[in-house]
């Protein structure tokens, strides 16, 4: 299969299917722009799994997603699409970066909840933008804007509804968009402990990259105890 | 006189009337968020000599400033304000932070101009914000940011048009704004080659502080000449 692409975290191939890719789940971890970098075994296993669930309930519940079917361990069907630039980051609660850059408190609660843009570009670090940037550097028209901003709205919903009934906080997420060959746009890239912010819903305790970011270890043993939580 | 405030550039003092204040212009100069410093003899004189005529000029075209009057040659009289703890950055070209940050081509022209905020606090070194981080972080309620970017626009096509007749491209600048007793927003701190980019519309020349931030020199010479071209 042709190779379309490869990031930090999977691979993306061509199938048969002009309009189908294959995306394969790696297990590198990277945190900080790449500048911290670490095989964690069985990570790319669990990530396809997890996503390939939250997936299936975003479909099931009418939020268009690029995902069609998990194939394999590692490797799920998805349509081809054209990824949007933006990185879109819903917060519910303060943490990580928004309270290093702006000085906000720890576990501030945003209600409604804070959507961030991204511009998704490793080689200036993925800067924040606003919504003006967006349309000055054409990353997306305002309609694109609005639906995007509404879709990642609802997938936040869909998801902390979702995960607090297996005791698991939703706190922060980064998801997104590609638009499919007719124009819809749709979630795409992945959902998963390592682009989500999961807080055990009794301990406190973190179940996501951050355990990576912050060297508290046993990555993949969260990830694992998501997966089961989220399977049952 | 009871010294309320002292900042990098200016000293705001109390006067015997409790809606005003005296603001004297220092001859620091200071960039990266004070990691380069220096003093720049004649500075303080010339902007506020600057500012004085861009503050008339906006109080005459009915664009509310806390500006009074200029009292001596480092002193103006202005009404005392709370300032709205925003940096609002308007930028017709592009050039500076927003080159380097977004990788958006030197000399891009916005139009409509680009409107940014900037979080005003020194120890977070003044990091950018959007309009949703304003309204989270309480620093301005939605009607504020209303009217603090039509006021904005309007500062910009009144100092756009009068430079330009003097030869002088306003490229970007920076406007702080402040509330009076009554609520009434104003443009407040100073308007000056420390807070605009200019450049000659002939030759290309900077006459703003990025000639101290890019080590090109002769910051005073510059600065008197944009104040010899607008006096004219």
């Amino acid at each position: 299969m042709e190779k379309l692409y490869e990031g930090k975290a999977k691979i993306v191939y061509q199938t048969e299917n002009p309009n189908h890719v294959i995306i394969y789940f790696k297990d590198e971890a990277t945190a900080f722009n790449a500048q911290k970098k670490d095989i964690i075994e069985g990570k790319g296993i669990l990530n396809n799994k997890i996503s390939s669930i939250f997936f299936t309930l975003l479909n099931q519940a009418g939020v268009k997603t690029h995902f069609i079917k998990q194939i394999s361990d590692r490797e799920m069907l998805a349509y081809k699409t054209k990824i949007i630039p933006i990185e879109v980051v819903v917060r519910n609660l303060a943490t990580g970066s928004i309270v290093k850059r702006l000085g906000i408190p720890e576990k501030t609660e945003f209600n409604p909840s804070l959507i961030e843009f991204y511009y998704k570009n490793d080689a200036l670090g993925d800067p924040i933008i606003c919504y003006e940037h967006v349309l000055v550097m054409k990353l997306a028209t305002e309609e694109d804007v609005k639906t995007i901003k509404e879709m990642a709205l609802k997938v936040n919903q869909i998801l902390r509804d979702f995960l607090i009934k297996h005791d698991i906080i939703l706190v922060d997420f980064k998801l997104e968009f590609g638009k499919l060959d007719d124009g819809t746009i749709v979630v795409a890239d992945e959902i998963s402990p390592d682009t989500c912010r999961f807080w055990d819903a009794k301990t406190g305790e973190r179940m996501d990259k951050d355990r990576f970011r912050l060297n508290l270890g046993d990555l993949a043993k969260y990830y694992q105890e998501v997966l089961e939580r989220i399977e049952k």
